[in-house]
C-alpha cells in the first residue's frame, strides 16, 4: 500500500509540472512526444557528428546513441498522440491530423523506425563506414514519417 | 551526403521547436527530461491501476508498460542534465544542485532505477500479485533519485 501511496504522488507530481504551465488539456502529451523527439535528435547529432567526421569515431558512444534511438523508437505508439492534440488545436502542437484518419499507416511507420533502429544498432556498434551507411536508412524512416505525419515549421 | 543533409535537418527542425518558445539555453534539456518522465509517469499510471485495482490485470499492457519503463531508464544519463540547468537557473527545471556536486551517486542513483526497472519487467508480466510486490522496488528506486536530487514542488 505504502508503494502505490509513493507511485500515485510520483505520477502526480511529474504531471503536475507540466499541466500548471498552461491549461492545455494536451500539454502533457505534446510535452511527452517532444521530449522523446529531442531525445532521439540528441542521439542522432551525436552518430551524425561522427558520420561526417566533425567527430572522431568512438564505438562506446556510437552504440549507446544507437540503443537509445531504438529504446525511444519502442515506446512510440497512440499513448504520446492522444485525439485532438493535433497541430493548431494544441499549443506547440506539429502532429498533423492524418495521424489520426490514417492510423494505421501512422503505427506502420513506428514500427519501419523500430526496425531501422534495430539495424542502425548494429551498424553504429561495426565501425563508421557501417555507421554512415546506416544512417540512411534510419533517417528515410525518420523523414517518412515527418514527412507525411509532422507539420512544417514555417 | 543526401542522408547526412536530411539527418541535420531532421535534428535542427526538432531542437527548434523548443528553443522558438524561449530564448533558455537549457529550455531542450529541460523539454527532454520532462518528456521522459511524463512518458514514465504515463507507463507508472498503467500498472499502479492494475496494482490497486483501478484496471483489470492486462498481462500484455503491463509488459508493455514495463517495457517502456526500462527503456526510458536506459537512456538517462548527464545528457538530460547539462551543467547549469538546474532549479531557478533554468525555466521549468526541478533539479537540485547535487544532481552536479555529487554525481557519482546520481548516476549510481540512475544504474538503480535500471535494475529496478528490469526485475519489474519480470514482475509486470507474471501476474497481478508480482506486479503488485515488484512496484515497490520500483517506486522505492524513483523516490531515492528524486528525494536526493529533486526540488520539491510548492
Amino acid at each position: 500500500m505504502k508503494s502505490m501511496l509513493m507511485i500515485a504522488a510520483l505520477v502526480a507530481s511529474v504531471s503536475s509540472v507540466a499541466r500548471a504551465e498552461e491549461e492545455d488539456p494536451f500539454a502533457d502529451a505534446v510535452e511527452m512526444r517532444h521530449g522523446l523527439m529531442l531525445q532521439m535528435a540528441t542521439d542522432l547529432g551525436k552518430v551524425g557528428a561522427m558520420a561526417k567526421g566533425e567527430a572522431p569515431y568512438d564505438q562506446a558512444v556510437a552504440a549507446r546513441a544507437a540503443a537509445n534511438i531504438a529504446a525511444i523508437a519502442s515506446v512510440l505508439s497512440m499513448d504520446q498522440f492522444p485525439a485532438g492534440s493535433e497541430y493548431q488545436a494544441s499549443a506547440d502542437s506539429y502532429a498533423l491530423p492524418a495521424i489520426w484518419t490514417a492510423q494505421d499507416d501512422f503505427l506502420v511507420k513506428i514500427a519501419d523506425l523500430n526496425t531501422a533502429a534495430a539495424g542502425f544498432q548494429t551498424a553504429a556498434a561495426t565501425d563508421v563506414d557501417a555507421l554512415k551507411a546506416g544512417m540512411g536508412a534510419l533517417g528515410g524512416a525518420c523523414s517518412a514519417c515527418h514527412k507525411a505525419y509532422r507539420q512544417p515549421e514555417e
